[in-house]
């Protein structure tokens, strides 16, 4: 089997990483996250890129490239999660997995948070684990791709 | 009376069809529907524009230019139909006619589709036609703008 | 291909057409509407029946009759639309294509006039455009009994 | 100023009046309640005309009928009146006043009584005084007739 | 039958008819209402005393005040009616008729004034006949006082 | 005991029966049915007289009947199970027993069909078995009327 | 065809039939009803095992007995009806017919009773005839069984 | 107190300001209205920098940017006010504080607009002063900084 | 222009300024706050009266005065924002324009303080402030008066 | 431990205990139940003032007097106990313990008995017990005051 | 009289008292609390017994048991409160007195808590005394056996 | 770091895997699952006790046991995920990490699989990837546990 490319998907303020609220979020930055993924990733032949974006329509297009360009797709799309049917809708439109991740338990937050429309168009969902929820999808996204 | 000017705005994923779930949204590709929408309109002496976002705020935007340089506008919204108050916003604030259109019968499928809150804003709605749904469109604002 | 023949069903107080509020539905009779449906339809090869009724049974049974008497229906419900799922039953159970019209622009107006309870029976539906959303039902019926 | 004339309709299971749960709907039939009312406005100068019936669509069409043949309508829509929005067009389609009238007081009943989805297109509502109810919106018909 | 004696409850902003929204709620003052419809009860040997405040709890208190020094009770409790389960409480607790009118048609009006929490604890309701609401509520309170 | 008479009663879309997507009712008319029941019930010493209608007015009607006429009745309302109020008042007035019968088992297919608003004015229900739903009636009602 | 053998499971406060509310429930105890079920399904050569618990678990796991042990199961879960998601399960997992039954007709009681949440896992349910219920579910369950 | 340094966000549609529905919104442009805040603020020490985007991801980032170079934010959603949950996510991930503006009464409009999922985020709200809901909101950042 | 008198209604609780809950409604008493907006009004050739109150009614009533003493008025109406519909009518009979003003913000705290009853029939709102929140009020009714 | 004083608040309609449907509230007056406590208190140390009204604004007031005046209170709030924000407000202002009673079992009754607004700023509540109610209420205040 | 029998039943995670949550459930094991109670119930002649499970279906027969072998019982239903109508169906069974009881105020902890099923099927209720709750509920049941 | 010690708790029908729809839930049974997560495990120094029940009860008291003799749980509640709060309870209540897991992706679907009621007592949740949903669980509590 050849390498496996994935493309991990940040939605809005996750860019603030280290930043924003980080009793939530943890203290590593956005960047040092995707490195360590990177790193984790290479060990099993998976090669992943990044993208992060604030805006419903460029993770839209994000996921689009998903279709032509990657095997896989790791999302964390962010307060989109409960209301972007747009976003639900790309998840449809390619043929990919897609698996949604979240660093906090959305479940112990918020009310709106209880409600994610994208993920019945997922494969499959992690979340409450930190930085340990993208890992856990890179895992499992190997498994999935065999 | 001169000829009129329409903008044709396609909205989320759209720009995935004849890729995206045929069964539901045809096999022709944005591209095919819009040369034959562009052909059809000529026969009325009506000229079209074409535009396509994922974008809610560029189709916001595209919206505002109907205002000055078009005589209407057909509005595939996508998923945006279902919560994009923006888009509502955007349609009450211009003063042409804009008509909402939709390939598949939305109320056919699942819940959330059911509920359009950017029709209270649009001259009237055409769905379930694929993309006669579009010539239907044009069609009838041939007469609105009479 | 044969000549097609369509029934166009109306429902309660669309006998008043011409009477009843014409801001929102317009100052021609139902006959006079009738009459020129019959001729744009006649243009294409289409034979159109007429059948108004206040009654939602006999609405139900000219639907029946649709199932082996008729090409296709075109049904303007009128408040029918938003309880009715005798009509919606009606609709499944024939097999023959049926158009939702409505002359208003129906999620404009009062909020239970937002839901249709017989849309998701229907191949698409059509709304707001006044007597023009009947010709557009004629002509997209052409399409769909080809 | 000539004589008023009036139509009262009865919906559905009022024609079962006396026998129908006599606790709460009295034990006068229609017939001697309609002659009484008829009686009853003479002494007004007014003539009343009486229409039962079971069938949403009948009510609709006699309705219609005071549009042209009356100078208003007392209505007890019975069950309809807590769904039939057919009937409330009607009431609005017509141009004379509609008053809405009920044997008991439909509030202290079961919870899907406490909805009147014609009470919005009535001029005024009188309920819960039996007979009464009908002698009541007699009495202020004349006064709206003025 | 000796004299009968009513009470005449009127609830918040009654006070302020003929100057508050007169398209609404007519032009003649809380007085010259009052003024009049004791002349019409007199008419009918009954004795009206007339009460109005805009205080919760002084209604609830002029309701008990009804148990012991009145025959029956007529009430507008203005936008109390919507929400006051004191209220309520006091008509279910007096064992006097108490009838609910209303000015306007409130069914015809906002969404929050279609419940009435108090009709349940009442005889019967009549809205929407102006100052002729109150008329006849005297006129059917000699009837059940009978 | 003498001979028994029961009334079944089909509602709106039954007589399509074994034309209407047989693979939810059944490939048997109605008339094979109700001929089959008749058989039945004659072996128990009980008279079946049967009446469909789409019109929710003649159901009610016919309910109507089995209080002079009938000593019980079988319904199976279709789609006004879900929404007729005035059939349910019609089954409280009339004092006979009713049984609510249907083909399929409507708790397992759309949302709305999991609401009986006549389930409470009935005896019971029986709802999944096909045409034997009503042969389950007919026997049970036997123990009934004993 | 050999013997058919059925599981009759009642659920929770069933023990106390004849004890519990005998206006609603009858004044025969679970015993007497479970034998004469037994007699009646003898006579159709039927084997009835009987079983009855309070604990919702334990409904689970004979539900899954049906699997292996059985040709059919009648179920009366009682308040676990509305809202025993475990139970819904247990019975989809199981590839055996279910019928579920109610002594008395749930619909016509709490509001919280009219939902059951198990009926879309079931065959069909009978409701309101007291042990006729069970008496007519085996009667049917034969008929499924052929 | 050095000079303090505002970033006024205006979001969707607010470009049209004088164009759009100007007896809702007023008859100066944003332009205008900019530079009458700008010459407010000076007065106070207040520097302010005004952005504008139809984007909700462009006002997520803008607000990011509140977040290192500048004192505090003033924050007209426009119609994103109503389910921009990204919005108020950013806000809560920026340590400086926001105000809420509207130009109209939110309130007294359509039945979507009550809800603001980014007020709980925000320190206040300042609705239905046209203009001047800017310049209070500019005048109160003055208080809240010092 | 001559002096502006404006009523400044302070609803219940507020006399527990200073004592209750400090960190969420500051620690300055009723009396002096007041003052201060005496004094900050006199600046602006503004007279204010000050009223304070628990009961709903005693509002109600100091709503009706400003409509013959008052040029207008600044209500913080404390939980009665939030269901006293007679405080909307009062506010709405009244021809005074009328500011709501909450020193906390409301949207950020308990669900219930979500929704304003009040606020469609008052000008604007202004909520988070403190004490400032009255002072903005002040200030925009000198502009709105003007 | 010195002498604890507690004040016993009876909120709308209850003044008339013994006269109100005695069935549910028993045939004590107000005063003899207090009479009752005032005693019992006595027994325990424990000095009882009384306070009934029917207005909310009071009962607010009355809580106020016992941040100040008393060591507890003993809050049977009637019909107020389900709507009044104003005086969940004012328990939460006011820093001594208060505790909720009821005479009758709230939760058996109507269904808008089921929601106490109050209940949540209370220390507990004890509902059921008829005057017992209190009794309890004193008699756990002493355990909590200790 | 002679002696009473009371049985005290805990439901789900009461056997964890002590362990679980002090700061709402208090720092007494469920023995310790059960010694006291028992010693308490003993000075007023009542013989206590005690029953704890985690199973909603042991509850269901423990409370069966009062029927034969008790005069009443006291139930803290732990969770089940919130949705056992298992454990409601079986109150009503008993004809025995039975006390709701909880440790903490249920009204002021999660939404979900605010909702007792049981309630409605019980004498009365006593919630957020910690082991007060109990000693209240012993005391009044000997007046309720009286 | 000594040897951890997991308990694998499954819930209601997961006894059934490998029988039960192994469209959704594979092929494999509860035992070689269970036997291939002990190996999985012990490659990390990580000792797993399985336990099994379709008991709501049990499941309550084995998470009671996770409190004393393990340093953590996977938890797997089947149905009782959508309505247990007596689970929810004690995963409170033990001061342990406990991590949900789900073999299908929940949300997408029955509606009522989209809310999970213990989800907010968790550290996280891993949904939609068969058995590997039990294995990254327990990679994670792994890292957690650290």
């Amino acid at each position: 089997m050849a390498n496996r490319k994935l493309l991990i998907i940040n939605g809005p303020n996750l860019n603030l990483l280290s930043v924003r609220e980080p009793g939530i979020y943890g203290n590593q930055s956005l960047e040092e996250i995707n490195n360590a993924i990177s790193v984790y990733a290479k060990g099993m032949d998976i090669n992943c890129s990044f993208f992060q974006s604030n805006c419903e329509g460029e993770i839209v297009s994000a996921l689009h490239s998903v279709r032509t360009d990657y095997d896989g797709c790791i999302l964390n799309a962010g307060a989109y999660t409960h209301y972007s049917y747009a976003i639900y809708d790309a998840i449809k439109a390619i043929e990919k997995p897609v698996i949604e991740v979240h660093l906090s338990n959305v479940n112990a937050r918020e009310e709106f948070r209880k409600t994610s429309v994208i993920a019945p168009a997922c494969v499959g969902s992690i979340s409450g684990f930190g930085k340990n929820s993208y890992f856990l999808a890179v895992n499992v996204m190997k498994e999935i791709l065999k």
